[in-house]
């Protein structure tokens, strides 16, 4: 039996023609890009190309976009080397970032002592915006940097991302948007929204594990995270990954070119889970944003307390369903994720994220139900 | 005309069995290896694998080996964290580095005040081994980490792995050794050899770009250089280039089965163009060692002034063929590079970087021979 993937939010699988592509420049373009000649030349071509596409889709311009490994490295590029070269000496961040931007301001904290302060958020996973607004207006020393992701990624909630940058610019402050979970999804005018630095990753919108970028506006002379040769414009050192940038290109592309159309399929299976579950099972409440501002292609379920419920992502997996467990098991102790515990879930209940992509069909949302039916209990 | 690619020490094409396994691991194991279910456990399993085999044939133990985009990324991780949490105050090195390890000392000199001392080399490019032992026995506060590389991307000139880790390890300094030009084509076994950090890159060795890898000692514990997540046992942060490091393994492994043909296959190839350029043009030198302690696979030649001697690059490129200027290029003014410089080349000479690898064939370097005749005096 085809096993069903549910768990789009944390990788997806290739699009077939990124992976032909991509399989196509490995065997015949092996150049190196820095390289003057015509194998590199070709190479070169390919990276640039590829850039284009980033930059006309995001409305930003061709020296704003560098190609990194992962959006790992794109945060802790835009939240280090801001510490260290635009004078950045406060973050305001969220308690429900992902860990690298959370653990990143961690080491920033221990090494460079830069004051981290954490927004408010509700019980829907909401950025406080009066909060923000109030701690961007006392008297700070020094420049600030406000790292805010679009959408949360274990519980689906957004932000408006208009608003958070209006604040940000208004009040002299860095803008740092970890988009991983929108890019490719959601539209973004760089031309518009005043975005300091942006970060995205390829295998998050069906293109190559291994490659991400960050945008960093014209204004925002960072110093490289990688020191080395002159690639990406002496912003990021090491040979690029010319397969992975372009198959990373020709994935946003085809999302892009889909995406009104990607976002309506998907929403209809996230809305009929929903339903679904809610008509057929006992006590079950969903995390984050419903109404409006969420990723659809995120759905975090919490399932009531049951003999079963704390192996409910097992059981799943053993029913040929991935999904993922929206907590962390540490020593054997069950304990909520870090977002579940800022939006206060009740531990006792069992959080589940399923999450969607263009892949999947109604069809696979009807064996996930079926399979509940095993291990949650009914109305 | 089938191009002539004679650039492998800038980088390599890819195996065609890396290829095939690589586009196999895109299309059907798309799984996140950090999730706990089926499809991530998949993923998982292709990458504890990949660190086997890499390991074993280093004679490293497992938790020894990290993977990394790129080995820029593993040199500066190795460089930046030994300062940071290993108390490394000084960093011996060589006026003939890579770039990555030149620039990110430089980096470290001004936001570290980590004291760079730079090493002799004679006009072979051989360290000058009294100079390291006579700066590690002088007194300094604090420890010392020195990073030299296996072997010369431009002069190919080697050092005794040996010989250098016993001086490091008998001063008690840390010792870095950028392996990226020897993995896959010399024998290291790191269970002999006391090397404290090691890097390498897999499009090097006909694996894919975009992946490497960072060997650190097990005494030795650095905190990471990307944070966030908990991949690469909380040393490495970011979702892992699953189909690169499979690949890098596979490519790793083929090279080993056959390290010994390559390099015979290859050094005839050297030789013979060696002495064809030496009996057929006139006032041919080498750059480098040429006795003992070379790269195969590494020929720097210098030819004499011409009038087309600066534009000899290119215009084997117009002829179809792939090398490298030895010289870099700014504001039109032609400057050796810095490894040539340390070595004391004349800049009036013209040095081109012939690299090989065992996708090259005798025909090829008759081409370039036959090419070299238009654009270089006879004898």
């Amino acid at each position: 039996m085809k096993r069903i993937y549910f768990d789009n939010a944390s990788t997806t699988p290739l699009y077939k023609e990124v992976k032909e592509l991509m399989c196509d420049v490995m065997e015949n373009e092996y150049g190196n890009p820095s390289s003057i000649h015509a194998h590199g030349r070709k190479a070169r071509s390919i990276i640039e190309n590829a850039r284009k596409t980033v930059a006309h889709i995001l409305n930003a311009s061709l020296g704003e976009i560098f190609f990194t490994g992962t959006a790992s490295e794109a945060n802790n590029m835009v939240l280090k080397m801001s510490v260290l070269s635009l004078g950045v000496t406060r973050i305001i961040t969220s308690p429900t970032e992902h860990p690298c931007v959370l653990n990143t301001c961690s080491y920033l904290k221990t090494y460079h002592n830069t004051l981290i302060e954490f927004l408010r958020v509700d019980h829907l996973g909401n950025i406080d915006i009066t909060h923000l607004s109030s701690l961007l207006s006392t008297n700070h020393e020094g420049k600030t940097l406000v790292s805010i992701m679009h959408g949360n990624n274990e519980i689906g909630t957004m932000i408006n991302l208009d608003s958070i940058s209006d604040i940000c610019a208004k009040n002299n402050a860095f803008f740092h948007c970890d988009t991983v979970q929108t890019i490719g999804k959601y539209p973004i005018d760089l031309s518009k929204t005043r975005v300091s630095f942006l970060s995205a990753s390829a295998h998050k919108f069906h293109g190559p594990k291994g490659v991400g970028f960050v945008y960093i506006n014209n204004d925002n002379h960072i110093i490289p995270f990688i020191n080395g040769g002159a690639q990406e414009r002496n912003m990021r050192a090491g040979t690029e990954n010319v397969s992975g940038i372009a198959g990373m290109a020709k994935a946003l592309e085809m999302c892009y070119s889909n995406m009104e159309d990607n976002r309506h399929y998907i929403v209809e299976i996230r809305n009929y889970i929903k339903k679904s579950l809610t008509e057929k099972f006992r006590d079950i409440t969903f995390n984050g944003n419903q109404e409006n501002n969420f990723l659809v292609h995120v759905l975090n379920v919490s399932f009531p307390e049951s003999p079963k419920a704390d192996l409910l992502v097992p059981n799943l997996d053993m029913a040929g369903i991935s999904c993922s467990s929206a907590s962390a098991c540490s020593s054997g102790v069950e304990a909520d994720s870090h977002v579940l515990q800022a939006i206060g879930h009740d531990v006792a209940r069992k959080a589940v994220r399923f999450s969607f992509s263009s892949f999947n069909t109604m069809d696979e949302a009807d064996q996930l139900i079926a399979a509940l039916e095993k291990f949650t209990p009914l109305r």
